[in-house]
């Protein structure tokens, strides 16, 4: 058993004792000292992939932007690549998966390909929109949100294992930091009536069945103010809003991929908990040695969970790890989703 | 951050950031793929666990049979030990661990010491009595329960901080393995009345503050048929009868124990369900490459979550793992137990 890339997926490995090997381009990646073998390289290099995959029984991802050629070959010598290249490669083109989305009558928001600005400005009419590279866009990198006030953006992870079974995990609402186009927070789940939880995740299901994918499906909605849901994008993988998962769900995303790809049977996603993501973003201003400050007073309140993702340095915005914080009570958890949203501050 | 020994405690720890080193005299220890640094060698020697605390901030230990002369010297060295050097002498030794609680007026089950079988023969009408190693018995290894039909045994666990603050675990039942003389099973909370929830957990906050423990502080009692409660022993550490707390409560055991010997604020310890866990000793009559026969009819049901501990090798009660599961309801708690005791069986 073998993943190319992370973190959270390989501790949850740990406790079903699978063997892992972890492909990652950043030489001291966090993952780096937790992986039973650990290479240091470039996803994208063709050579370096194949390599990497030729004593594995199954690969999979946690970041789209791999060499699909070297998946793809790796395939064809009978190794178990989940999610499968092919939907990779749908999926790596945001133009070729818009039209996916047409030709499979799911919904999305409506689009038109801009290749500059005086482009842009023809469409001014047409907000909601989001304005994306049209490849290599990651973690908002690339992605330029033009959006309304009164809209929101929901998300739901869809898993999918190799016979085909499908669980969902219940719907949750993205808060998006205004300048650093991030999640910035994450209510789970999201406050909206049995309707609109209902057709999401019927949409988001049957995006996962249109893909067929194996692995996980996050699928990234607006619900518009006239209470349409438009899919916004999808990602193939453990994502951003599921993190919350590990400390509110019987079983979390990372754990859920893992059975998924090794067709294993998929675990309860029920929530035990209310649960709200906060990112750590690195602050304006400071750039240098990361210092969490206002991590005690954080940590003292219940249910209050930081995971830091072992980055040395801090940079203005720059996603240094997450809080996850768990309560029974909504307005509790609001209430601490402020506290530390004021307190918890990623200073150098 | 440095720690001498210990899986959970520091996967816990890679959420917190904390740079960590392990001892452990098995080459193979599954914590060893996941360590900052790992080293090979033996916790009952002296220079080895001298030359291995001699780089580290903070040493804390996962089991009492370690070199306490040398814990003692880091000690000396300004080195922060916890638990601390004194409380492991005092609880290594079985029978001044005895004299320490009638020292200090704490109930606990009489006891005479036998230095051989015709002394036992003496103590027939002794029960409930545990016979007992003075010194290195672990795991139930060179201890043997002389029991009664109609007693419960009861754990809690105590964290207590450098600053003395004191947090406690709810009260849980361990259900004994007849000849192994392991747990075999947990409930948590214990089925019992709420004076004898609060009775238990004063003894063990009492038992705490008497040790001025800094760490953990696993309390074992018995509760007799009379309603009486007396210790049967302590261990210094996470422990067996807190292995749910990952999936059940609030903050786990070992995080809880982080926290405490880095004096940083401790976490509740609420339990967002209830909880059991099942041990998974080796089948009787099976020797040699483990495998986990059942493992996925069991993961198929909510709630139920394995911890294999990485041993290749499994005999006869040889503890390979455990399995915690989690559920709302207390009826369907005790049906997925008898289910998962029924399909997991640990074979060759």
């Amino acid at each position: 058993m073998n993943l190319i890339h992370g973190l959270f997926v390989y501790v949850e490995a740990i406790d079903f004792d699978f063997k892992i090997k972890i492909l990652d381009p950043d030489a001291d990646a966090p993952c780096k000292f937790i992986a039973h073998e650990f290479v240091n390289g470039s996803l994208k290099d063709y050579e370096t992939v194949l390599a990497f995959g030729e004593d594995c029984d199954t690969v999979t991802i946690e970041i789209e932007s791999v060499n699909i050629d070297a998946l793809e070959e790796l395939e064809r010598r009978g190794k178990k690549i989940y999610p499968q290249p092919s939907v990779l490669r749908l999926i790596q083109d945001k133009r070729i998966q818009k039209q996916f989305y047409k030709d499979n009558n799911l919904p999305t928001a409506d689009f038109v390909l801009t290749e500059n600005q005086s482009d842009l400005e023809n469409y001014k009419d047409f907000l909601p929109a989001v304005h994306k590279l049209g490849k290599e866009g990651y973690d908002g990198k690339g992605v330029q949100v033009i959006r309304t006030a009164d809209e929101k953006e929901l998300a739901v992870i869809v898993a999918r294992n190799v016979d085909g079974e499908v669980k969902t995990f219940p719907v949750v609402e993205m808060v998006f930091h205004p300048e650093a186009n991030l999640v910035e927070y994450l209510f789970a789940p999201a406050e909206i009536s049995e309707e609109i939880t209902n057709k999401s995740k019927e949409i988001a299901e049957k995006t996962a069945e249109a893909f067929g994918i194996i692995g996980l499906l996050a699928v990234e909605m607006f619900l518009t103010k006239d209470g349409e849901i438009l899919i916004n994008e999808v990602a193939p993988r453990p994502h951003n809003s599921g993190h919350h998962t590990i400390r509110a769900n019987d079983v979390s995303q990372f754990e859920q991929h893992l059975r998924a790809i090794l067709n294993l049977p998929l675990g309860e996603t029920h929530a035990h908990s209310k649960a709200a993501m906060v990112n750590l973003l690195g602050e304006e201003g400071y750039s240098g040695e990361a210092i969490y400050e206002g991590m005690n007073e954080c940590i003292a309140q219940g249910g209050v969970h930081p995971f830091l993702y072992g980055k040395r340095f801090t940079k203005p915005f720059r996603k240094m790890g997450h809080v996850t914080i768990v309560e029974q009570d909504f307005e509790k958890l609001k209430e601490k989703v402020i506290f530390v949203k004021r307190k918890l501050k990623v200073i150098a």
